[in-house]
């Protein structure tokens, strides 16, 4: 399991509803913004990723647990971790945290699928592996 | 359990992103549409619901599977259905279709608190029971 | 300037805001759908003209009068016309209306350039043309 | 008129379509990232304007004129300046570039009226005309 990587995004007015808070498919738009700043602060673009080596990080599975809500104009910071890493999947976990309170407003995970611009399932190109290192079978065997 | 209730939607431009496909975050606003129209096809506006009774469907979990991807321009027809009524919880289950062909696209679930303008929990109100008739316990424990 | 082609769409929870009404950048989407809608309408698909032409209608210019506010789970019909057609550009009118009411909620207008894959702007295929006519010279004369 | 407030995002993948660029009804959520950011940099913050002073500013018109596409993870700058102060309207301009190399993506502008939580026209209070000063008439002539 990797260390988390954190990411800081201010809530917009087009984020809100009408019960006055952040609307609830939202968080997914910023757990997709905590992978790309990972993947960047791992040391590689994902927008290169897709261009150059023809792998894209596809969505498979989502999943959010709502603790409280996120407000307009709040300061939130998203920390995202790599939990599992398989030959042709990814699995990240998420924490949705509103600053300065450090208030835990959300977690989520999300499971992926590396294929390729024909949605194919592929391999994690070698060059992307160090970043993602295989995680240790045992550790399947425990979660199970 | 209820049975499904069926509303149908058009996937817009808007919906998709550069993979030419729907956005994943936008399938928990398909859920929306469908918790919404099942409510009207029940007998009952959930715009009523806040305004007259003060009673909101907050979302406190949410999960989707995706199994095929939507496309721009697609015919999708959304089925949702009660899998649990509590005192002072709900909880839906989705499924995403492609029209005509019925391809299943996408599975879901949502699990809502009742609560007031205040966001403090409580219970559904009376008039709304019919609706959601209490799920037996030997049910939950079925589950389990 | 061709006659109002018609659509309707519910107001869902996603597009308010929490000023409790529409946040204004979702009326640009209902214009979309509106020039979707007219192309079926007209009888042709946009998907076909993207897919099968290699025909783009990129946006070059948008603009909305917000007049009332449009609310939750209101029905809304958007009224859509063509109003100005060239060689390489398409020009829409919009009206966003509240149903049954009928009261006017926001006005708008588009200009598109026809464009292919690699946004390099080109003449409408000669087979849309005639959903298209050329919009005679004296017109822009008298528009100017 | 005043100096440009300047602010600058990351483009999210939530953000693009089909097309491969930045849907063009986002820029109108950045045109609000905008002005929010610039109400702070003068020294106010907007959610106060609305919850301490009851005061909101509603758009009534938005323009944007599409001059270069805006592409995933590309880093956009912002640029925003107050254009016109009345009474009880407010009217900004808008530069959205992409950085580093400054090219012009868009330009656009809004027209907004303060009003009350009950969507009635109100004067700006008070407190908050020094950061608006009253637009000069001869300015406004000039302009016509």
């Amino acid at each position: 399991m990797s260390d988390f990587y954190e990411t800081s995004i201010r809530v917009r007015y087009a984020e809100t509803d009408q019960m006055g808070v952040v609307y609830y498919a939202n968080y997914l738009v910023w757990f997709e913004v905590g992978r790309v700043e990972t993947f960047r602060q791992m040391g590689f673009s994902y927008k290169e990723m897709e261009q150059v080596d023809d792998s894209y990080v596809v969505v498979a599975e989502a999943s959010c647990r709502y603790r409280r809500p996120a407000f307009y104009d709040d300061q939130i910071l998203i920390r995202t971790r790599v939990t599992e890493s398989r030959s042709r999947t990814l699995r990240f976990a998420y924490e949705i945290l509103r600053e300065p309170s450090g208030e835990l407003l959300a977690t989520g995970e999300t499971l992926h699928v590396i294929c390729d611009a024909q949605n194919r399932p592929k391999s994690l190109p070698e060059k992307y592996r160090k970043y993602f290192p295989l995680t240790p079978r045992e550790d399947a065997a425990a979660r199970a």
